[in-house]
């Protein structure tokens, strides 16, 4: 019993990478108890061919039954060839890029010694004060449906184990971890189930679907428990309903966080309450390995509910071959020529490339011609700063390409200078001058700016989500200059864009690109790479409005009806809309959509209907745009939202290209959680959106009949 | 069935005040079938003795049976002597004195020929961007369902219909109204069952239990369907479970509202909706009269609910005496004597100085002491602004008592200097040198500043809950004189007071303090009367931090577990915490409070225990406290809050003198609603604290035991 229970434990890897395995310093104060280290299941946050299989020596010398050590980390943009962070890689809209990054992470990882990834998180989020949304890919189920199957399908690829480069995925946080209370990291989350289905569900669902070993829980409460110990989210739903019977595993030390959350008074009553929702690893608390034996003894937990966990570890242990193997695909030569490659890294800028938005681009400001102006590069971001983002453990910032060294290999010395201009929360009276004095010898600024990087990403919550004054400061005193201004931003969330909007001819949204993220924002800039992003959450015109997004309710007095009544829902200070819409970006291509062409109005369950449009890029350059579909649901049996993204393609087309885009429309589209929790259709109107932003009005409507 | 169905609409009162009842103009506009003003069951927002007499006398010509049209009307905060707002009567945490408040408005209604009044509201609000928090008694549940009572028990008088002044109370808006999203007013509300029945539902129903004749339904969303057509919410909870017979009415237009909802497809499909929810009187959609009688014939609904929709409705007629005398109280000679009287308006004037919360007092900047120094009153609020607030409908904002005028009672004019300053919203140069000039010449600055009337109140919501800009830089201007400032607020919401703050010796908010206004801000500032009102909202330190309420959950990464970690639940920006906290207010007192002392430690469910304090005035004036009790349940099956207000009592004591202040805890007290919604108590400890503020750690600790 002693040893099924050890399986069920997750611990960091320090007191094995020390050489006497001696529980101390901070490994005693993690409190991981001394038996537990050569009957641990896994370990987690260890890298690196040699270390691993160090361990795994090490470990199965001491192990009496010889089963290795599943060793796990978060590989969540990249291992260490670094890619944009998942909200920039959600901006792509390109989920095949997507699932090619993610088997670039797996195939470093995986010669590494890794066996499986915390990714893809699949969290839908709605709040921009939320640090963590950078790790997310937005405000939309079905776009976060697409880019978990994505991402689950390149980890894993395809969950063919016999490759050596896949390594098992791991959905998370089950469940509703992106809906905190006051967009405050961990807090309180609480909604009503239906909207808990319809909306938040899905996304993780689409991950297991497609293949998912694994399943995190998150740290916040779904309907008053946390999720850890929520049976009904893990057992009834999770397992029962949807078929899960691969690993659940805690997110760190959240078992024993359900102590202070109040619903445990002890070590004791968290592994009781863990066990019997079903998770199956714990991870850095130590609940099991101090409790379960003796739960068991009592009856309390039933010697068949840690067996069925032990043997789901062991499953994904066998499955990745790790009886026969150990050490798996660890190779410390295969380190050194897949690891940071050059291959890898060209993906990585083809990514960032694809995932940058061009928010604004006023009188085509946007691309600038390399030698035909005088550019002053000013801001923090210019060079010697993280363009990585959270979340890039192996990653190295300084290896990652920076915006002023790559503009140097484009423009000569005299055309571009280069003037820090502030820190990114300081500004000195001298850069602030500097600055001026370097604006005013060109005829272009391109400001870097942005947050940094630890501003977002896990407990890095914020109440303001501008840009700090000192970056404020900086370009109004530039924008004094009369010169055009292009504002680079390098950030991890949406942010309010007042005090940057109104002084910007044209703003390029970089998010955090990446190791390649100098070269892919100077490709933009001058026109080597035409921007295609389109953003996946929406920018709000300030942090009042949240949460703002796209897919809500018509409410029963719709602005919209009545602009200028006074008894309709809206604010008297703020527009109802966010500054920037949920699937807005603009191309340096000008694309043309033709109206909504359906194949026929009225369709029944068995049917479709194909919908269609024809883009034509009108410009003078080939680029490549998103199509998106929108459907609405005109009358339901609960409020319908005001248009759901149900589809979506990514073409390229030359100039003067033209080509059509079709969308088939059939009755699992329109399919919806009613009160009593069925999915299903209501017959009746349907209105069909094609367009490039989900703001649009570009619409024909359809009728579902029950036949 | 016409006849029936007719009284089940409600329409307003500008066809019966016109002298022919043409349907034209507005009123065509309105839509209101010419076919109903006969037969129409009720008019509201008419009243005046001799108005209403004169309506019921023509319908009573016309109306076959001879049924007597019932009025109702929105007396909010008094009828035309106007008490401070709701917000501002929850800060007073005296429910008697909102008891009174009720009567008189009730009397002054009654005797203006009004027989409803549509209040209280006790939606329950923890997002001050929501304009109508004004109408509300703020963030708790327990506040809320005492309040709730109490307004019931002033306009009803005790349920005693042969007093000529009671009118019937409509609580409203059910349910979860105060919920929107983004804290736009009509949004959309969306939550768990367990959390709409754990805080939201409760307020409502305290006022049902008082005996509150008619329930009005909410314009939002209840999980997916409007209020107004919601069957779950109306007949399972409302009728069924909690045994509600009397009058369900919809909000203006709710029903119809329906349709753009979205959950009806046209007036039939709502009318249907509106009578299975059991919806009784339609106010000003005409879904019902259009309709329900082709809904009957056809069998769609069954005749037998729309005779207890009328039953309904004619036995609140019948409870109000208006078969006897369809005038009821209404008497122009009474209205003479009663509305606004003198002794009204002094009661007025004890509401609005014990809603008053004294949010800061440096070195004792207040009292201020009359011709001992020369006063400033600069700012928009000093003179001719509107003191009533939102919903003063019958209120004459020019017979309010001023600040400037009631000071000038009291100080002589060569101490007390007048300066407008600013506009609400607007500030000149010349205003802003002119406030200089005037403040150079003071020892004193009281700066009477605020929100416009109009800026909180039904459909008007802000994202930015500061004081307008003008008002900040007038302030800030001013604080480089180097003077005392004291700032007077006229508010109804919880502010964002940066840029206040950091410049105000003292704060006195005073929300809209009604008719008085001008008297109580006075006796306040001078000492005649002392402050004792306290928060019943939390002040946000900004709206990012929105929604904050004190009675939160613990999470489980508390900040205060480990303030210097990076991975709890914290901004990066801002704390965890209100500016001002829930229950805080200061006195020109120094109450010291004792310990907790306890009767003992232990109890079983049927057993009660004592806590007591013993509260001293140390200080050299006679003040009023508000002592709270607060209990934690320190381990739930569903996590729990911080702490709840269960009691409190607000006492008076002389300088020097002490009084032992004591509660009772009962097991009932611990209750909470369970993952299967039964509201039950769990074994365990119980932290109580009592304090004068929500923001306290004087506690101790009790255990619940099974016996």
């Amino acid at each position: 019993m002693e040893e099924k229970v050890g399986q069920l434990a997750q611990i960091a890897g320090v007191p094995y990478e020390s050489e006497q395995s001696e529980i101390t310093g901070p490994v005693a104060e993690m409190g991981i108890p001394r038996k537990l280290l050569p009957i641990a299941g896994s370990v987690l946050g260890v890298s690196g061919a040699e270390t691993v299989k160090r361990i795994q020596d090490n470990y199965l010398k001491e192990n009496r039954l010889g089963i290795p050590l599943i060793f796990m980390v978060d590989v969540i943009h990249g291992f260490k060839t670094i890619f944009p962070i998942p909200l920039a890689i959600g901006a792509s809209w390109d989920t095949d890029l997507a699932e090619e990054s993610a088997r670039i992470a797996a195939k470093e990882a995986a010669v590494s010694g890794v066996h499986v990834t915390f990714s893809p998180m699949v969290d839908l989020v709605r709040d921009p004060r939320w640090g963590r949304v950078m790790e997310t890919t937005g405000e939309d189920k079905y776009l976060n449906e697409r880019f978990a199957e994505s991402f689950v399908r390149g980890y894993q690829n395809n969950n063919d184990y016999s490759d050596p480069y896949a390594i098992a995925a791991c959905v998370k946080h089950f469940a509703g971890y992106g809906a905190p209370e006051g967009g405050r990291d961990y807090n309180t989350v609480d909604m009503s189930e239906r909207q808990l289905r319809e909306h938040y569900l899905s996304g993780y669902k689409a991950g297991i679907d497609e293949g998912a070993e694994l399943v995190m829980t998150s740290f916040n409460t779904v309907d008053g428990i946390p999720a850890t110990a929520n049976k009904w989210l893990l057992d009834d739903v999770l397992r029962k309903e949807w078929g899960f019977d691969g690993v659940i595993i805690t997110d760190w030390a959240s078992l024993g966080e359900t102590i202070p959350h109040g619903v445990a008074a002890n070590e004791k009553e968290a592994a009781q309450k863990g066990i019997d929702a079903t998770v199956d690893m714990e991870m850095m608390t130590f609940t099991y390995s101090n409790h379960l034996e003796e739960l068991v003894e009592e009856g309390s937990v039933d010697e068949e509910q840690v067996d069925q966990a032990v043997l789901r570890i062991l499953k994904l242990k066998n499955k990745l071959g790790l009886f026969e193997n150990p050490y798996r695909t660890a190779s410390v030569s295969d380190e050194g020529s897949i690891v940071f490659s050059e291959e890898n890294r060209q993906k990585a800028l083809e990514v960032a490339e694809n995932s940058m938005v061009l928010l604004k681009n006023e009188q085509n400001t946007l691309p600038l011609v390399p030698n035909e102006e005088k550019i002053a590069l000013i801001g923090p971001f210019g060079t010697d700063e993280n363009l990585l983002g959270a979340w890039s453990w192996r990653g190295e910032p300084n290896t990652a390409s920076q915006v002023l060294e790559s503009m140097r290999k484009v423009v000569n010395e005299d055309n571009l200078l280069y003037s820090k201009g502030s820190n990114i929360e300081e500004i000195t009276t001298e850069q602030l001058e500097e600055a001026v004095q370097t604006a005013e010898k060109a005829d272009t600024i391109v400001l870097a700016l942005g947050e940094h990087w630890e501003m977002s990403g896990e407990a890095a919550s914020r109440t303001n989500i501008k840009l700090p004054d000192a970056q404020l400061q900086l370009i109004k005193r530039l924008s004094e200059l009369k010169k055009p201004i292009v504002t680079v931003l390098f950030n991890g969330r949406p942010l309010d864009l007042n005090g940057i909007e109104e002084y910007s001819d044209a703003i390029l949204e970089a998010w955090f690109p990446g190791t390649e993220g100098g070269e892919a924002v100077t490709n933009i800039l001058f026109g080597k790479a035409n921007p295609s992003g389109k953003l996946p959450m929406s920018f709000p015109e300030n942090v009042g409005q949240v949460p703002i997004y796209y897919n809500r309710f018509n409410t029963g007095r719709p602005y919209e009806s009545a602009p200028n009544d006074k008894y309709v829902s809206k604010y008297l200070d703020s527009s109802n809309y966010p500054k920037y819409d949920f699937g807005y970006g603009l191309s340096y291509s000008d694309f043309e959509l033709s109206p909504v062409q359906l194949s026929k109005n009225e369709m029944t369950p068995g049917d479709e209907i194909t919908a269609s449009v024809t883009v034509t890029n009108k410009g003078e350059r080939a680029g490549k745009e998103v199509v998106q579909l929108y459907i609405r649901d005109l009358v339901g049996e609960v409020v319908r939202p005001l248009k759901e993204l149900k589809g979506f393609k990514k073409i390229h087309l030359e100039a003067g290209e033209s080509e059509e885009v079709t969308f088939t429309v059939t009755e699992d589209m329109l399919r919806y959680y009613h009160p009593d929790q069925t999915f299903r259709s209501d017959a009746g109107e349907f209105e069909v959106f094609i367009n490039n932003s989900s703001h649009t009005s570009h619409t024909e409507t359809i009728v579902l009949t029950n036949k």
